[in-house]
Formats: structure tokens, C-alpha cells, sequence
């Protein structure tokens, strides 16, 4: 349906390639940082194009779908002020951006890799502005270690980061999540990227496994990224006390409305859609 | 995030394909018929793939998210029997496959390539099986002539048809509606695949508004199908007078166990998917 093919022969067998998504590349800026390999590519119908080590972290056209839905099924599951907030990776700042219309006092963005926070000043306005926010504070740094002398301290944690490959790695273990509930106030929320659950199945099991040992209330969703390996990507919100589904739709309804009149209206999250968002497929959480 | 890259540096532009879905292709079977080109392909990672035209129709790996898509939210919306199914298109009968675990009569299978369903047979025997049932009427034609002279006929019509070029076009227009509507019986169901609302958004909006011309209920829905365009697929369901999401909880859940002491457990549909999967990102229906 509508899918092309790139047929590549090769030795014995034929590399196929459907997807429906071609990026006309109009020009490419590469950098080496200490951490990773940096591209920005300007696109025809994408916009620009942000890729870390051969990997898409963003582009102009579909980030608003992944920045909208790492924060606002959180930031709706609260019913009283956000006050502190904590974004692990995320240099791009299009979560940060999101995070912002919450009215939290403080964010903490912790990025390890300076060179993506600059780059994304410079070439990607319009995810990066909420970076120079006064109420935000830039870390560079460590976000392993930035959270393991924190202490009731945030009443949101999210962590931005990318596949458990390299320096993301140890952001999907138990021990990290542990010093995560630690740095977490009592009734705090804690929201991760967690992978394709069709593409990389086990990750995304792993990371609600060693969740549900250390929090009590565990909730997978899902939304559709189309520039994501299979278009099919999840998140997992986690917490002691607060869950996104006890929100009654009532009062959501009337914290929706009073924050699209700040706002404006949002271009993916609506009500439906937080409760929507947590129906997940059978074959996910299957045994096989 | 697993992406890779294609360069192909063509004349002034550098074309880049990303998609993170890549088929190795083993084996290839091609055959013009009187429609269309039919290519059957053995994958290494996603079994065989059926592809009309060069467009991926459907994978051993991940079809049962659409005919159970195609289906199952509209077979659970019937409280009471379903005696009498249409489809039209669905040649490689995974519809049919589905639509059997309803216990219907009668299905008649309106297809008008003949060379699709004995490919299929051929071929394609998981996603086929249902078509030797007996209960099914395989009929090879034109589904928009088929369904003119039908009086409340169906409790039921699937239309699950390529996209809107070539003899497909016909399916997506107001006037076969209205045929469907008059070869339904009054508390009957239609269902039709709609396309992405994010790489095809204007063929979606289209179907809705036809369709919104014809019926009263209009319930636009949505299925994660990592091979077609994007991997965010949508279905439209259309009646006179039952509505999905006006099944009560309790009695869809009843109605779900049932279901699956029959026929084992589903793979992709539930009773949270069935509402889940009507809840639609703003930017789908956004004025701009």
C-alpha cells in the first residue's frame, strides 16, 4: 500500500526495503562529539532530521508525536502542581518544550553529549526553545550519576534517551531505577522511553520487568512514530501512588481544557488518547 | 533509534531511506494477471509477503494485526448473531479467517482478481485456510456491481481493498455508500480499511466525510501495521445504529471470553484495544 522497494543483489540473496517513508535529502552536516556521531540532515517533506549514530532521534514533521506523549500522559495524571522536574537525556529539548506548559518552578536536564544541546540551539529552534527558559537549568553530565544523591526532590522524572546501546545503557537497570524512585517525591511519576514492542520486544519487556520490581503501579502505552523502527514505540510510566488510568475523565476533561487555553490546542494528546494510549496488543506481554 | 540508511546519491539530492524494517528476500515468485502484478516474496525475518503492484499487501509476521483489525472491533459490536457477511476484496482471506471465528452462516467473498485467492491458497496457506470453508462463497467479480442489487442482505460488509488507484478507486465513493447501505440490514455494520491518517491523510479524511454523508454513526479507528506506509493504519466503521463504543464493558468482556474459549486466544484485538483504538490524535482531523 503504497510501499516502494530498493532491490539490492547481494551474493546469494535480495535485500528488500519497504517502508513508504523517503527522506529527500537536501543537505547534510556531520559531527564527531566525545560521546556519539552527529548528523543534521535538512529534508524535503521531513524538515530537519536529527541522528545520532546512524540512529533518528527526531525530525521536524512527526518529533511533536514522541515530545507530546513522553510528558503530557504524565503531566495530566497529576492533579496538583508540578513543581520539579527532571529530564534525563533529551539534549534536543522538544520534551523540556512540553514538560514547560505544565507550569513546573524548576527543570533539571541532565544531557551527556554538550554538542547536541548546542546543535539543537542552533538548527532546531523550534524543539530547542523552551532551553533557554530561565526556570531551566543545563546539566552536562552523567544522568546515572546525577540522581544517586537525590532525595524526594522531583515530582517528575522522564528519561529521553536512546536505544541501551553505549552511554544509554545502564539508564535501563534496576539499580538506576531504585536512586530514580529514591530521587522521586512519595507521590512522584516516573516516565522512560521503552522501546518498540514489536521491533525490539525484549527490551521493552525487560524495562517493564525490572520496573515492576521496584515501583508499584506500572503502565505501558503506546503511540504511533512513524520515523521509529516499525512506527510502533512505547513508553512506561511508573509510581508508587499516582496512576494515569485513576484519573476520572471528568476532572481530565476540565485540566485539558484549561490547558489548551494557555496553550493552544495540542497536535497528538487529547483525553481519548490518555486513556486510549494504554490498550496494548496481546501479543506484547505474550508467553512463547 | 535502529534505523539504518540507503544513500543513493542521485544527480543534485541524496535520497535516504530509513525504516528500521528490513526483508531478506530468499526466494521470489512473479505473475502478471489481468489486474495487477502479484509478487510473492520468501523473507528470512517476516515469512512470505504478498505484494500487489509493488505494494506490500500483507506479511506472515504481522498480518494478524489487520484482519484482526479489519474484524473484530465490528464482530464485537453485534450483541446478537451475525448470519450473513460481505466482503469485498480480501482475496488472500485472512479476513474470511477471522470472520469465520464469528460463527456467520453465510460469507460471500466478492474478489475480482481470481489469481489472488488461488496464489493465496497456494501460497499463503495460514492466512488462506478459511476460504475452503464451506460456509463461504467465493465469488470473482466487481465488489461495486455485486453489491447494487442487494437488498438487507448482510448483517455485515468488510471492503478490504488496496488503495485508491485502479479498480479500487469505485470503494472509496459515496455512491457505493449508499449501495452498502441499502445491501445492509438496518442495525447492520460496515467496515472499510481506510488508510494512514498519517502518510495518506487526505485519502482518510475523504472516506470519513463520504461516509458521513451516507450513515449516522461514523467511528474512525486505528491499528499499528509496522509494513504499511508509516505503521499507523486506520479502519472506519459506519452504521445506522450500533455503535462500538456503546458496548458496555461487562458485556464486551463476557462476550470476549467466550470468544476465546472457542478460538483461542487473539493476537492484537481486546476488549481495552476495542476502545483504545478510536481514540484519534488531534492532528488527524485538524483544520489547516
Amino acid at each position: 500500500m503504497g510501499l516502494w522497494f530498493t532491490e539490492k543483489y547481494e551474493g546469494e540473496g535480495m535485500e528488500l526495503q519497504a517502508t513508504g517513508l523517503t527522506f529527500k535529502v537536501k543537505s547534510a552536516v556531520k559531527k564527531e562529539t566525545p560521546y556519539q556521531e552527529l548528523l543534521l540532515l535538512e529534508t524535503e517533506d521531513w524538515g530537519k532530521m536529527l541522528v545520532l549514530d546512524g540512529a533518528v532521534q527526531t525530525t521536524e514533521r512527526d518529533e511533536f508525536i514522541y515530545h507530546e506523549m513522553i510528558v503530557h500522559p504524565a503531566g495530566f495524571t497529576f492533579t496538583r502542581e508540578i513543581e520539579r522536574v527532571l529530564v534525563v537525556g533529551g539534549g534536543d529539548g522538544g520534551t523540556v518544550r512540553e514538560v514547560l506548559k505544565h507550569n513546573p518552578k524548576v527543570v533539571d536536564l541532565v544531557e551527556i553529549d554538550r554538542d547536541v544541546v548546542e546543535f539543537s540551539k542552533r538548527e532546531l529552534p523550534s524543539i530547542s526553545s523552551g532551553l533557554s527558559d530561565e526556570r531551566v537549568n543545563l546539566i552536562f553530565g552523567d544522568g546515572r550519576e546525577f540522581v544517586k544523591d537525590k532525595d524526594s526532590l522531583y515530582d517528575l522524572i522522564i528519561v529521553d534517551c536512546s536505544d541501551p546501546i553505549g552511554p544509554s545503557k545502564v539508564l535501563y537497570e534496576e539499580e538506576f531505577y531504585r536512586d530514580v524512585l529514591k530521587a522521586l517525591k512519595p507521590d512522584g511519576i516516573f516516565v522512560t522511553q521503552s522501546e518498540s514492542p514489536f521491533a525490539q520486544r525484549n527490551v521493552h519487556i525487560k524495562v517493564v520487568k525490572e520496573l515492576s520490581k521496584v515501583f508499584k503501579i506500572i503502565r505501558p502505552y503506546l503511540a504511533f512514530i512513524p520515523t521509529y523502527p516499525s512506527g510502533m514505540w512505547s513508553f512506561t510510566m511508573a509510581s508508587n501512588k499516582l496512576d494515569p488510568l485513576g484519573v476520572p475523565p471528568s476532572s481530565l476533561g476540565k485540566l485539558y481544557r484549561e490547558f489548551v487555553e494557555k496553550n493552544g490546542e495540542l497536535k497528538y494528546y487529547n483525553p481519548e488518547i490518555h486513556y486510549g494510549a494504554f490498550a496494548i496488543p496481546n501479543f506484547v506481554y505474550r508467553e512463547e
